[in-house]
């Protein structure tokens, strides 16, 4: 039996948490040891607005946006004050950090409505499985053992659900307020250094990675004990349960990467048509109206609604694992310290992360521009090699030799080594989805060369060949995901493929850290401008984004790769829940619900595109009339009115998340109430197979075109410098392949993994419903 | 019993078809009234390079093309000399005519190469699945009898592969010969008003549909009863050869709407970017040196590529419906006329539509511009309403009351009409489709009016609105397709479903009629404006170009929902002959098939993007090339060098088509080899309902496009004019998103209906071979 006993998976866990909870604490440190010198007023400013209601909020936006204004005016003298930049810095950070602050604070007022809404349809939905019973039931995998009443699995389902929630909420919100801290120390500390810049903006990260995955982890393993309390020995139930927690977390996340894609898009693209292609000034220059909507979005977008992205994953796949273990004979014989492996396995992800961060803040030092990439791409090598040791670890010192599963009613013998196996397949083909997602968006190599150089022939090239890697960077990551899942799937079924997304993400820690790295240069370089900084600074800033536009686009890659293990895992689990025996394609009703599951990531697409681009032309717009109304604003002279543009946008993400949230959140409960357990099936399976290539091939088309557009303005090599400068009609090509790639690599793309997440999720936790239930109009056909 | 008894499908079938022909003669003799003075002359250079060898063609296409620069260069004195007109524009088909001719003249010697080594393959691999056996071997489907032996299944397979394919490349050719006769005729009549010019590009038309539809039954009927010579009693051996027909039919049109799509759009593309954007010459602008090249594109890409694919469509659900026929009752009993009853559908609607026809020739006259678009569309819907009677009529003359279907196994009882309403379920699932497909792409509605509309903020907005649409046009094909699928497949397991195929495709004499309008129109508004006809002239053809731009839109949806429905067809009588029990998505093979089946329509499209980007890049630089070293080009007095660009498109294409077509060719052939029926089951299924959204999206958002552009530039209404005119920002913006559509609706799109239809039917006639040694790798794990 296992050396490690329940004590030891009982310490280990929370153990691991609440250092990464303190890792990412001491991160927060080291990087609040740079000073912003209004940052006292600026952190109260934050509080203030955290703690007031919207109005009193906006009221404060629209002082810090005057306060930045009248720096602005001033900033047209030359020569540089160091002290009048650093006090800028802070005021345009505080404006940032007031507009996000107050973004997700609205934005959360309406998730609480939804979020209450559809708690009361879990609990009557699932309650109504065995008409709200109280009385004790026969287990549904073995009738022969009795469980807890159906009334209680889905009040606690509920539980979890509304636990889940708020967890996402809290890892977006933190992330936050991380990045817009953290956004101006970057660009300060710029100034003495790419390679001191950019440890701040990876120690920010990093505190934004380790208190994600330390606390997802250790909410998770409380609300298990806990739950624990009540359901006693009904390991299936309490299970069964806990499978809302994952629910919770990704349909905050659905919000968050819709609501936050579409505010970030709309202030993006309407800022670039105007500034860039139409007035010809510098990206985040503050005479255009939409530059603090464009950065606040940022924030809202890329890293709250990427950390709740994330958080579900996480979420998601832990809750699969241990729901179809409840179910193995971990399940069956209380081999607790083997139940919890899966929670075993992240905590040795906190571990290994935090050593690898090491090897980016004191190993190796980075002391040019062109360390800083390599230096990105070092952790997630680092990382998963040490975690393939730490698997080993976990899984031959904790996991019984063999013990069985149960494989849609069949029963398996699984040996420890093959669980290893599964948890590795997942991780290394997450390294690969990392590096091949790399080499097609970074200007280093030759698929983004190509499309830089099709911007000789103009935009309809640029654009042509542009969807042509995207399409083209789908192939290599499927065949690792297939691999991985093969690979899972045979040696142990479902639970293997559960193993095997959590294994991807078991270095969540690493992934989050440079994931959140970007946005936050992305942030400093727009400080950077704004405070008037000298080139040298923005050039070392620019470094860092570009860095970071490719560390982006490997971390939608791993979303990406997980969702689709993650998804797959939870198909499975709701599969054996529902009692479905086949999702045979030769029956009809799975066959039209493959079809129709597969059109649903274009549907979605169509919404979230048409939102973004409807939003944006408010944003010309406004901008537009902003150049022409307020005299003296092209010259420097005058102020924007940056609180109009931060309006277009808020309004328009709120009002456009309904229809596409609403789409993903109904499609199952409408196809398994309707059309029964097997439709639902062929829907989830249609989903996920079309969903995957779609969100791959835009968030990566995308990538190479903002990074296209990148080497263009760069101009490091002959061939590059051929194309420039900026200004030049390759490059105003180049840059309507990247406002057209905006939509696609932060709105519609990665929205698509938390659809086919969320939809599969959404099947499990309603699965007893739609078995007792569900396909009513086929039952009348 | 059926009351029309044998002796009534004998006669009646090849009847039919026999009318079919004759009516395809009638009209190409009535547009053969239409006098071209150098017609005859023009018809023997035709015939000449049709027999001389290519060097020989190309000598004459350049002779052809100094006569029309001759022309050209005198077409700047004032006044139209109508003698003169004449002269040119038989000048200018006979160049086109010639570079098509020996366009197709040369792909076809590749793909003889091609078919040579595919029948080789075919023969060798089904003649190896028992060992090349001469002996009678026990029927797949009912041990107990005997049937023909697997060496003469093998031959005889190999024998109507060849069949099919030589068919294929006839329709294309005929198509195109038939096209280039007509779009001079087209552009002479419009000097006389615009109905004139409107019956002679649609009795055109109807001349290619009828010949092509009337020819692909006669030859299927004398395939049937010649191979029913020797197999007498052996239906089950004789349907399966008869596959192959279907397979070499879809193999040239792989290479057809590959081949020709990459030469028209790289025409195209590279003739658009420098004449409309950066010189701002008129399209088909005699100066233009692409000009050629685009003309003949239309007729190799959109005519013979589209024909192949329709044969290949109605080839496949032909074959598919009689295969499994032949294994249900019908078969087994030898109940003849019952067994024709997919062939007498098909001649019924070649009858119906004959009907149809007079509506638009002699019924309802088409006076003014704004009856064009409605009179292609009532064609539609009145073949629709006729067709629905006449399926009734066959299907309750000729099928017995009840009769036996053998469903994977299990016998189902069948009613016929149930079968009346599988063929009726697929026929207006394709009105369906046509309908909304001319929503989402004629500019008379909302859809491409916003596309438009959005030009006014750029290129990029045009983009990401365009992408938008043609994402929202998939949801009500889908839905429909969904409907006629679950419909068909309940009441007669995949013999329904290749009815319901063969009933969307009932009036494709009609469909083929209507799109091929499309390309003689465009056709013919060239020939007007390098014949320098006068505006007004210009103004018609333009009518009639718009209106086919919708037809070609709706005639894709028509056959990419064809396709869906056949490969679904194909998908089940696969499953059926190679013994697969279940395609059950838990299953790790299945579900990695599904996973990178849906992955292939990317790969594919990544493919042929890039060619046709790569083969406009350098036609761009050949036409830059050309303006800037051939003096007084610009201003007309100078001949530009057209066969150079014939030549670079011509290269391109024979080039470029090899690699997606040996992707498509071969991904079935290695996942059966190596993976297995059941994994290859799951690569069928997931290309099928993953590339079904990529082509409906693709054509649509190009089909948008395009039109959105027409709008601008025809300026019909208060809004329209406020984008305009030729030459704006927002038309600027609007020919980017026309260019970008361009490899998407006439590339990638419509071959990618190919990729799903010919992959299933490969896999059907490989289906012996993978059952007996397929799974190579699977099986030594």
């Amino acid at each position: 039996m296992a050396v490690v006993g329940v004590v030891g998976a009982e310490v280990l866990i929370p153990l691991a948490a609440l250092i990464g909870i303190a890792f990412a604490v001491f991160q927060w440190f080291v990087v609040s040891r740079v000073k912003v010198p209004a940052a006292a007023a600026a952190a109260s400013a934050v509080a203030a607005a955290a703690a007031a209601e919207e109005d009193a909020a906006k009221a404060r936006l629209r002082t810090a946006e005057s306060e930045v204004a009248e720096v602005v005016e001033d900033s047209e003298e030359a020569g540089v004050d160091y002290g009048r930049v650093e006090a800028k810095c802070a005021q345009i950070q505080d404006a940032i950090s007031i507009g996000a602050t107050s973004f997700l604070l609205t934005e959360y007022r309406y998730l609480a409505v939804f979020t209450a809404a559809f708690a009361a349809v879990i609990f009557v939905f699932l309650g109504s499985a065995a008409k709200f019973s109280t009385q004790p039931s026969p287990c549904p995998s073995d009738p022969s053992r009795t469980c807890k009443p159906t009334l209680a699995n889905a009040g606690f389902s509920t539980l979890a659900f509304l636990l889940g929630a708020l967890t996402s909420v809290m890892s977006g919100y933190v992330g936050m307020r991380v990045a817009t801290y953290a956004n101006a120390r970057t660009a300060l500390e710029a100034r003495r250094g790419v390679g001191l810049a950019f440890v701040v903006a990876f120690r920010s990260g990093a505190a934004m990675g380790f208190m994600l995955a330390s606390s997802a982890l250790l909410v998770l393993y409380i609300a298990v004990n806990l739950f624990g309390v009540y359901y006693g020995d009904d390991w299936e139930g309490l299970y069964e349960a806990i499978t809302g927690y994952g629910l919770g977390g990704s349909s905050m996340a659905l919000f968050g990467r819709v609501g936050g894609g579409i505010y970030t898009k709309a202030a993006d693209v309407g800022a670039d048509l105007v500034g860039k292609v139409e007035r010809n000034i510098p990206e985040d220059d503050p005479r255009n109206p939409a530059v603090i909507a464009d950065n606040v979005g940022d924030n809202v977008g890329d890293i709250a609604g990427m950390g709740s992205d994330l958080f579900g994953s996480y979420a998601e796949s832990s809750c699969a694992a241990l729901f179809v273990a409840s179910i193995s004979s971990f399940g069956v014989e209380h081999n607790m310290a083997a139940m919890m492996y899966p929670l075993l396995i992240s905590a040795m992800g906190i571990v290994v992360c935090m050593v690898t961060t090491f090897v980016a803040t004191d190993f190796v030092e980075v002391k040019e521009v062109r360390d800083v990439g390599p230096a990105l791409k070092r952790q997630i090598l680092v990382s998963t090699v040490l975690m393939t040791a730490g698997i080993a670890a976990v899984s031959f010192l904790v996991l019984p030799h063999r013990f069985t599963l149960f494989d849609f009613g069949r029963v398996k013998v699984v040996r420890n080594w093959e669980l290893f196996i599964c948890v590795s397949a997942g991780l290394w083909a997450g390294l690969i989805i990392g590096y091949v997602t790399e080499y097609f968006t970074s200007n280093a190599y030759r698929p983004v060369q190509s499309v830089a150089n099709s911007c000789r022939t103009g935009a309809a090239t640029n654009v042509i060949f542009g969807l042509a890697v995207g399409y083209k960077s789908v192939i290599i990551p499927i065949f690792a995901i297939a691999s991985a899942i093969y690979a899972s799937f045979r040696l142990a079924s479902s639970y293997g493929i559960a193993l095997s997304a959590l294994g991807m993400l078991s270095t969540i820690a690493t992934g989050l850290t440079i994931d959140a790295y970007g946005p936050i240069s992305d942030n400093a370089g727009g400080i950077a401008e704004m405070s008037g900084m000298p080139p040298n600074v923005r050039e070392r800033t620019d470094a860092l984004d570009a860095a970071g536009n490719t560390t982006a686009a490997i971390g939608k890659g791993f979303a990406i790769g997980s969702a689709a293990l993650v998804s797959l895992a939870l198909f499975g689990a709701y599969v054996s829940r529902a009692g479905v025996r086949a999702v045979d394609a030769l029956s009809p009703k799975v066959y039209v619900g493959l079809l129709v599951g597969a059109m649903l990531p274009y549907w979605f697409s169509a919404m979230t595109m048409r939102s973004v681009g409807s939003a944006a032309l408010k944003m010309v717009e406004e901008v537009r009339r902003q150049f022409e109304v307020i005299p003296g604003l092209m010259e420097g002279n005058a102020v924007p009115d940056y609180a109009t543009c931060v309006k277009i946008s808020t309004d328009a993400s709120l009002r456009e998340m309904v229809a596409p949230g609403a789409l993903v959140v109904l499609s199952p409960l409408v196809a398994g109430t309707l059309f029964g357990t097997e439709a639902l099936a062929g829907l989830l399976a249609g989903a996920l197979v079309s969903g995957v290539q779609v969100a791959i091939s835009a968030s990566n088309s995308g990538g190479a075109w903002d990074n296209a557009k990148k080497y263009i303005e760069a101009g490091a090599s002959e061939k590059a410098r051929a194309l420039g400068p900026k200004g030049s009609d390759a490059h105003k090509a180049a840059v309507i392949g990247d406002t057209i790639g905006d939509p696609l690599k932060d709105t519609s793309g990665p929205s698509l993994n938390i659809l086919i997440k969320l939809m599969a999720v959404e099947a499990l936790v309603f699965a007893p419903f739609f078995a007792a239930h569900g396909g009513v109009v086929f039952n009348h056909l």
